[in-house]
């Protein structure tokens, strides 16, 4: 019987960072996670259940200011970064210097070409390892990239948005079934939490409520990953993500031309086939189509579609939990992967 | 002094029905409008405000059973059929027959073509009368076809998320500079109201809050329209509908490609020049956008657009309130344009 | 013919100042309002459009700063502060030593006791003449201080739960058929405008959507209003505030015992006798019950009850719009009767 | 290691079936349940999944019809019902008498007393059998009751909104320090699921979202469960519910007077005390107050409590999620208290 590994948290008082905490205290490889206050948490919590009284009575929570001989004297040796981009941006070099293995749920080590990071505007305090890292960084979508996890010692999680779209592209696209020449949409639409726990005027509740709004139109931060995942030109796809009356929970709607006249059945089976013993996609069968509840509280994506009789066009459905197949689920899911384990072990 | 429009509504129990009844009560041409009940009805309402106790206080709104002597016998001009598709299909016919004008919020009469027609499956008692209605029915969107309702005796209301759609397409069609060979994508989100008053599986609140659903991809009945008052080839469009967990409202998000390259100014200005002069519909400078709560409550069409920095991509965003200008503040729009009275009364 | 009055509005940016804009603008007895930005305005913002577009597309709606001879060359004679209560406080004296006529909608010149007034912890620069103010205002429920508007020079507007409280105990109290040592219960809850435009964690979607907490318990500002207006003792009334999940509405579910046995009639002619003649109460007639939809978008406030078997206990259930008759609705029809109109002028 | 024990439940197409069979699947001690399908079943569902696609992917939950035989051969040693009150009324004398025992979530077998079980209006083929089960029937809080629930054949799992509010009021209850003269207020509110899943006017997103409603004043069902339990007087408890525009949870928030003047800390006392080593209830620390969103998706019973400055005045706030707690997690948690397991098995 081998130990339990031991893990630290570092932005547990986040959305993504409770949800994440949630499963490593329940994943039977793990001892109890060591919990990481940000530096720019509010100062009075010492417990997670202060900030989330859902956790309340199970014993404490405790919130440790980051430490790095701290964690090596707890054993820590993986380490999750639930904080922003700029923070892990330049923690990553020091975890990974301290020899701790990181998975980063930010989108700080997403991109490795230039032109995608632009719209970051990282200010490295060391660009030489920073180059370095962003060359060795494994963009963290298994059911794409699982074979490369093993040995990862940085792992980059990708965004929700990111994961709903590649993962419904990326049979097609293999399979070079795309007319690419005639573009490829993608409508997304995301609960609130994927907008983050800090309050603004477009997270207030009487914004939010009754309506819908589209933002980020042509320049959403996501649109770099998908295209350097998917090998696409940069105008080879338009990516329109907008806001959802709900907390949590992504669909996106995606439309494209085929470059053949397909049957549905020759559709549904580029999906099964690609994702054949890939334990968390769901392909639904035609006409049956994925809706934001089936995957709300699972680390699942459903895929669905609908192809037009002219059997060229074709509508792709699908749906996440940007919390947990969006952030911290595939969090868990690749740890999974980088220590051998089964691939839904703490994610039933 | 003119005397003022006897009008009657046929179905003022539904959603649409409603918000019809309040405008027709405020109207400063009409006399209070005389309400009917739909044969399916249940027949113990005998007073609207018992249907929606909102009505309260204000006195009676009797609901009667439809009688053509008796709305010859009140002077009843005008008759609003806030019906289901059948029931106007047989309705229209006899109403006409009695010299009644008639506005019809139904799908009966909008379609033209056989072929659009099909997925309604009409089945008419006498054809030829049936055919020659068809003809003669104007399709009621007022920024289009405004100058034939002066002599319409039959207006047949668009549908709420055609009249998003068409409206966001028709500047940019007439102007030639969409590249039709690449196909449009709508991608169309509406509140719950538009799938009527009926108790559901699909309307129940569970079903809905906390989710997303696309529905009849590539089949939806609004298509027909939108192509043939659009012009287009019935494969030129996508037109996906989704379900909103709000009450009300609707945003299309409308992809194309433009066939040459324009600034954000010409495309502006392309929609500012076609609704010149048209007081209910609203065009968003650049880079301000639409959302479903601006245009609530208001008989507005609300269109907003993003261009790709290539110049040849273009989003649009297109928002109304499906009941009001996707309903019945675009049928009362359509009676202030058939009396010759200001397009704006009673809908302020 | 008289000429039209001219009104400023400074606050106009909050929820309420945006709704009691819109009445003024389509008040038929007023000029098109004079708008004041709040000194903690973001500065951008000099139309009120830029702040909320769902007014767009009517003309401008430009917003200026406070300054008093601006107001006097405006020739403004009514001013309506929707303004932080700490604002009003200092507002107010200044406001009226320029012999403009005031309504203010917040807390700042409710209260009359000094110990209902301490939760406040006013800092006044000229104690005699907060003193003297505080005693001049009148306190602005028509229903039950309706005489004593047309004299008013400055009217302090309700608080928005405080509304729905005291319309719904007043005609019992004053029939003297309350046990009130047996003490009455108020379990109110509002929708989140209530709580401010201001982004907090509380107003934050994800905090409020798919939840309901109770705040404030024994402690809420508005007790101090409803127990004066309502000559309680202020162990004699327990009201608890809950936050729903909706933009908007109040709905009071209050509890009380009768000094006496009762009929279900009795009790309803004790509401219609005080409210005869009353334009903004509807009474339900019992076993029907308000909802929060009922009175949304409208300047009603809906009352209802159940009466126990036992003729003694007593369930009464008000709705209001908290904007509207808890807020921008009611200072209009206060500003009615202070100038001798119609009580539902601009209101219908 | 001892055998798992086999269940059955009929019903699981419903929103707490569902949830009960969630629970069953992952729960170490059983074999996979046998689903039943009720007989007001759509006919055409073979399969779980079909009826909630959210299940889908994990392999199979075959639909069965009910047959007593087919139970045995099975082995099936613990039947679920989810039904309504008259189906669980008549079939629970034919599972008892086939050797089963019995876990019933309707209300069929929750009252002792005659006049509280009228409401029902239950029609009994057989007087004395269904004389004999009510009286054998175990009234299934685990808090209250755990101790007679090892040798029950028949358990009535408590209602969703008795369990939130006997929860709160026994601690007080039992120490005898409630003033029972002055009345117990509970004013409840639920999320639409309590409702069922029946479509019904009701149930329409339209007519919850945006709304609150109060219902059933004075007689709704619950009552009697929670005056019988806590042994109160029908005119000493009133209990309004309210339907609240979320899926799911209840808040209660109840009113009572001391009988003496207490502390906070020793109000504290009698909670912490009354529930010392009970897993499934969380006491708050004054001044945090649970929420919905706390319990919700777990089988907490959240309480706190708020207590006035004279020491006399209480109010109890009382939170749980109505499928899990009051419901499905509370039939399971019985279950294990039946069998001798530990009280959170399957429910962590």
């Amino acid at each position: 019987m081998t130990a339990k590994l031991k893990t630290a948290v570092l932005g547990a008082t986040g959305y993504s960072g409770l949800e994440l905490t949630r499963i490593l205290l329940r994943h039977p490889r793990l001892e109890k996670p060591f919990l990481l206050r940000r530096s720019a948490d509010n100062g009075s919590a010492t417990d997670l259940a202060d900030v989330f009284p859902a956790l309340s009575g199970n014993g404490g929570y405790p919130l440790h200011s980051l430490s790095w001989p701290s964690l090596k004297q707890q054993g820590v040796e993986l380490l999750f970064l639930a904080t922003p981009h700029e923070a892990s941006r330049s923690l990553v070099p020091q975890a990974l210097s301290q020899g701790l293995r990181v998975i980063d749920l930010s989108g700080a080590w997403r991109l490795k070409q230039e032109q995608h990071r632009a719209i970051y505007n990282f200010q490295d305090a060391d660009a030489a390892t920073a180059a370095e890292l962003t060359e060795r960084a494994v963009y963290g979508l298994p059911e794409l990239n699982g074979d490369r996890l093993a040995n990862a010692t940085l792992v980059a999680n990708p965004g929700c948005y990111a994961t709903s779209v590649i993962l419904a592209l990326a049979p097609l696209l293999k399979a070079g079934v795309v007319d690419r020449s005639r573009g490829i949409v993608s409508d997304s639409k995301s609960g609130v939490s994927g907008a983050g726990k800090e309050p603004t005027a477009k997270t207030h509740f009487v914004s939010v409520a009754d309506n819908l709004s589209a933002y980020s139109v042509f320049n959403h931060r996501h649109v770099g990953e998908i295209v350097e995942q998917l090998q696409l030109g940069a105008d080879e796809l338009i990516f329109t993500p907008h806001l959802l009356p709900i907390p949590r929970g992504i669909l996106s709607t995606i439309y494209l031309h085929l470059n053949r006249e397909m049957t549905p059945l020759e559709v549904e089976s580029c999906f099964t086939n690609f994702y054949s013993g890939k334990r968390w996609v769901r392909i639904f069968h035609t006409p049956k189509l994925p809706q934001v509840q089936f995957s709300l509280q699972t680390n699942y994506c459903d895929l669905g579609f609908c192809l037009a009789e002219d059997g060229r066009r074709l509508v792709l459905i699908s749906c996440i939990d940007n919390l947990l197949k969006g952030a911290a689920g595939q969090a868990v899911q690749n740890m999974n992967l980088m220590y051998g384990w089964q691939e839904d072990e703490g994610l039933q």
